[in-house]
């Protein structure tokens, strides 16, 4: 797969696309037995409609692989170069990862999303989704092993090992000499799990605990409709906002509109005692609130004493995530961004700009809590690493 | 620490290098300590030896610290900056790892050169030696604690723990919400332990099985100082060569008079059936040696049909850390150079030059066989990491 063509890899995508979607009734069929299991062992009805497939998202996975054939290759390029004075030159080349170990739950659509990028970047991937949807993935894994295989490209390339049941993904942890990184892709417990029980290096995609600071110099009616962007346009994402603090200087003013238009979208707001004097009828929040990852239409909402007082709050309770601050006063703008020790730091926009397609990546598998190798939004190039080719002519070292 | 200036961190690693030197009575008094209980535990010689410091090993450490203080400091370094269609501007900016806990073995020396890199990076550092240095290390970690302190930053960014034994390193390996990579500095099963224990994202610096082949089309001189350089410069490190390949073309020229060099050098050398037909009195290698690091004066050596084969071979036995070509014919450098996944490929050039010193990194913590985060020679742009910083005008998203 190292060193398949970007030709041959966009043939696999773009072959594995078609399949999809001319596969689609043998695709529903195999999802029926699934959902039909998952009926009778009683999930609940989101976790069915996570598991669901239907024309409608058989069509969005294949036009994910083909937007994921369209993107540049990240293999090949050359990230640094330089000479060293005895002449040596040497080059810093992204090279793939080499095997990607995907751990999931219920939805089947992760199988095409992430073998899609993980082909791209010129890996193997070996898929593990939950047993509920087994034969989903076995079905999506093995439309795309024949298209890679009708590219020219290795088959095993991508892998969806199925039986085994827990001992089996506590086994796959254990391999670091064949597995290059494991994502899991799922809840707080799941990747607690994986990272408790793997060997492997593993990249976290964790929770989003945002938060949006209203600064003493805010443009108040830009931080309404950012704060507003940022809890409601979709609450039930990452990035999406779950706490709000605002400066005790502008709390009189900005709260009771604000915290109003919230309230009329269904949003309940939790308050610190400040809050609960200027809005009648917020319910108070409690110490876990403010650390708490609602993805629902809840906000934990704050007075405070000043910038500095904001900062400390977001190092002791938000997740490094995605932060931003509102603010027309340079120095805090400045002093913010350099505080806040998150993965995406925001001024004057919503904090749901924190993502691969926002940033222009073209696609992303996640968006990376770790601090390793890849931190925010995780794309093409996130799941590469690099070697480096030392050309001499003949230099020994003294 | 992570916003220390780089006076400040200079000034922090300056003092350092100054108490080093003026308190040097004290840190032997404290060595004098460790190396007397490690003579009464019956500890090896070579232990003892790495354990003891000496007046020139302590004037070493601080000129080690000194020139890490001369290096340019990679926090704050704009990697990237790009503007999106909606106006945003994205930039990713360097910033330090965060709380680095470094682990490792008996050399006292590991103490203040680990820490000052880490220092300068930004980050803090978590120190746990070997018990047989307790003494010693904890003289240092004070020395470098004190100067970080009069440097005006927190005197907690050096720490080193020595109580609890074993225990409290499986403790201290679950702190994953504390500490943010564990670099284990040590042999392969402390690498092996640590990686099995570690909740935290582990950084190794394993073994170097590193290979040079000699290609039908070498220069055969020239492929004759490669090889001794890579042997016999400086045969216990890393990236000496462990194994020799040699194309079947011209083995019965290139190996007669490079073995009888590497004998008159007190190489031992291990071969196949075909070098043992050309070249009397050398011993059968068998199927373990082609993976061993020897870290010794003992040398490997294969007759290879192909370019190919020696490709295979390195894949096969390598450690994916250092491996060379001799040739000068070019499709045959570019297909190596691509073929071979190591750390560092070289065409031409002694095995040897895979150093943090030699790629112009000014200093290094080790030679990282991960594929995640840092690969190859780790300095001390490896111990940062980036966050993201947007700033906008009001943008939110649709």
């Amino acid at each position: 797969m190292a060193f398949a063509s970007t030709a041959a890899k966009n043939a696999a995508l773009m072959g594995a696309a078609t399949s999809l979607r001319d596969g689609a009734d043998l695709l529903l069929e195999a999802n029926r037995a699934d959902v039909e299991g998952a009926h009778a062992a009683g999930l609940s009805p989101p976790l069915v409609d996570r598991l669901t497939l239907t024309e409608a998202r058989i069509a969005s996975m294949a036009a994910g692989l083909e937007k994921i054939a369209a993107l540049p290759d990240p293999v090949g390029e050359t990230i640094a170069q330089w000479r060293v004075p005895n002449g040596l030159e040497i080059t810093q080349l992204r090279v793939p990862l080499g095997v990607v170990g995907i751990i999931y739950e219920s939805r089947p659509n992760v199988t095409a999303d992430a073998a899609g990028l993980c082909l791209k970047a010129g890996n193997a991937v070996v898929l593990r989704g939950g047993s509920e949807a087994k034969a989903s993935n076995a079905a999506i894994a093995q439309t795309l092993a024949s298209a890679v295989a009708a590219a020219g490209l290795p088959p095993a390339a991508v892998q969806a090992p199925a039986e085994g049941g827990r001992d089996a993904v506590r086994i796959l942890l254990k391999q670091n000499r064949y597995i290059d990184v494991i994502v899991p892709r799922g809840g707080e417990s799941l990747i607690r799990t994986v990272t408790e029980l793997s060997t492997i290096p593993v990249i976290q995609h964790f929770a989003g605990v945002c938060t949006t600071y209203v600064d003493a110099a805010a443009d108040l009616a830009m931080a309404e409709q950012i704060a507003w962007n940022a809890k409601v346009q979709r609450p039930g994402v990452c990035n999406a906002m779950e706490n709000l603090l605002v400066h005790r200087d502008v709390a009189e003013r900005f709260l009771p509109p604000m915290i109003a238009r919230f309230r009329a979208a269904g949003v309940e707001i939790r308050g610190c005692e400040r809050t609960r004097g200027i809005v009648p009828g917020v319910v108070a929040a409690t110490e876990s609130d403010w650390s708490t990852e609602y993805l629902d239409l809840i906000l934990a909402v704050k007075v405070v004493d000043s910038l500095e007082d904001a900062i400390t709050f977001i190092s002791t309770y938000g997740s490094g995530h995605s932060d931003a601050i509102v603010t027309d006063h340079y120095p805090s703008a400045r002093r913010f961004q350099r505080a806040v020790d998150s993965a995406a730091v925001f001024v004057n926009a919503s904090t749901r700009f924190n993502d691969g397609f926002e940033f222009g990546f073209g696609a992303e598998i996640g968006i990376s809590t770790n601090r390793l190798h890849a931190r925010g939004p995780m794309g093409l190039r996130e799941l590469t690493t690099y070697k480096y080719i030392i050309q001499g002519s003949g230099q020994i070292r003294e």
